[in-house]
């Protein structure tokens, strides 16, 4: 198959395309015939550092897929060939980055039916991500105030609308005029801060009566995650979806009896733990996609052979949404 | 009234056994005729430097009672005069060093009939620690593996018996001989670790099959904090009840998905935010311990007037269970 391969870390031209042979299939894997993935920060992460974990090279990239599925593993019952699905493959398996991925047949759900291919793969980690965050991790309660950073990037624009569903009071950051138009326009969040001339932790604390912010989710890090610590509520929940620190924030946290969540999706579902859950998550969300109630943005495509491209995209941290990958066009 | 009065920050020597005007009552609140009350690490920390937050002087310790309602608030409705009542004083207003203490009536429960008051008020601030880290921060589940550090000290020895009632195992670490027989013979925990001999985070990963633990309560902090975010689970659970900084770890949380509770248990209701929650706690306390499923362990008992000695004694680190205070011998 044609696939999108990293031979060793680097800049986006370490991604080569080039044959690999088919994916190795388990029996409780369904192996899916990939029309679209996506490029996620974790992909350039990856492809620079190895990402701080363990991989073997060769390896291939895209933790997000929707296509078809062409065979299914001997354990496997609940999809046949021909289904749509979309799925967020193990961060710790080959991606798919390719015409032919494997994935764990419980990770995948019924692909929703009313978006395409580019536009169900932009749904998968991101959608898992904020579920995640806010439902499993903060459970995020109707009128309360939730604060989401960096509100136009792929993990914030899907939160934003997830935290507005469940009744939530939505605060965000950005910090270009696109993404402000962007949050303000398109997903109407209540309180958008222009992070360029407004310190976000005084508004916030300005906007709840000097009593900080129950939720927080930070998807930046380094003193954005400091300084959300300094503005969570007595009680107050923070979810990073970044390895930040606390530096000296430890006696604050303590007198604000806060709860501090490190989220990263695909770690559990890696070590078959809960291996349910990511297709029980991405399920509900193809509902709430064919509902209208959910919608993924994409503001680029690429067709697989420029994925590069896409994690130059990517890297600028200026992406309105999501970038998508067309695997089979 | 006669009260043992904090002036200024300092050594044991700077509480003054002295006569005070009775405490002012609020409508909401019942005043108490104290009978015992407690030291805990807290009272020394205030003493010492105040405790990091803004306390007006002079101002009375003791964040423990046991005693008798002698008047109630015009709002009070659940108790009246003669009832026996404990609880866990508000952390910002005066303490139960003294003959009299107000507290709001909703903080307290029906005192256990089947102990003194000196063992009544070893129960309210470390039974709420315990059963705020485990049952409302880290929701402990039957079969699951809890470490919980310093289990002969004061909130280690109600935690160890909470956890064992949800039908947790739990691992301890002790440093004493006679802390270890204490945790072994009479709490008879499942796994004492001695940590002058043993790491007990490669302990607890070996008695894990290497998966690391999914709750650990630490009441120690420092390195003993550093090296329980080491060995936590993906998934896993770190409550502590001290202001510990993740140094370098965050990387290594989000690669387990961890989550970090900080837990102060007197923050929210110094607030007034469910202001009904701790006496809710103690009621259920005090059930557990009249069933002879719960048993505090006081190891040493000192009159009002010499409250400065229990201090000592709790700053030597050494104490097995709790320091009480007899007020009413």
């Amino acid at each position: 198959m044609r696939a999108v391969v990293l031979h060793g870390y680097g800049e986006p031209d370490v991604l080569k395309f080039e044959d690999r042979p088919e994916p190795v299939s388990r029996d409780t894997d369904i192996l899916i015939e990939v029309h679209a993935t996506s490029v996620n920060p974790v992909d350039t992460k990856v492809r620079k550092t190895g990402g701080g974990a363990a991989r073997a090279l060769p390896l291939i990239l895209g933790y997000d897929v929707s296509g078809v599925v062409v065979r299914c593993g001997s354990r496997v019952t609940q999809w046949k060939a021909g289904d749509e699905v979309f799925a967020a493959p193990n961060l710790f398996r080959d991606g798919a980055n390719a015409e032919y991925v494997a994935i764990d047949a419980r990770s995948a759900a019924r692909k929703p039916v009313s978006v395409d291919h580019a536009m169900a793969a932009a749904l998968p980690l991101v959608c898992q991500t904020a579920w995640e965050a806010l439902h499993l991790r903060a459970r995020i309660q109707p009128g309360q105030t939730v604060l989401i950073h960096a509100g136009a990037g792929g993990v914030g624009h899907i939160a934003i609308q997830l935290a507005k569903l469940h009744g939530c009071g939505v605060i965000t950051t950005a910090g270009r005029d696109e993404s402000i138009a962007f949050c303000r326009d398109v997903l109407r969040v209540d309180e958008v801060i222009d992070y360029r001339t407004t310190d976000f932790a005084e508004r916030a604390r300005e906007l709840t009566n000097g009593k900080g912010i129950p939720v927080v989710l930070d998807t930046v890090g380094g003193e954005v995650f400091l300084k959300s610590l300094d503005c969570a509520s007595v009680n107050g929940q923070i979810v990073t979806i970044v390895g930040s620190n606390t530096a000296d924030r430890g006696r604050g946290l303590l007198y604000r009896n806060v709860t501090l969540h490190y989220e990263f999706m695909g770690i559990p579902t890696a070590q078959e733990i809960e291996p349910e859950l990511p297709g029980q998550i991405l399920a509900g969300i193809a509902n709430l996609v064919d509902s209208g109630l959910l919608k993924p943005h994409v503001s680029h495509r690429f067709p697989l052979e420029r994925v590069a491209d896409g994690h130059r995209q990517v890297e600028t941290g200026h992406t309105i949404g999501k970038t998508a990958i067309l695997v089979r066009p």
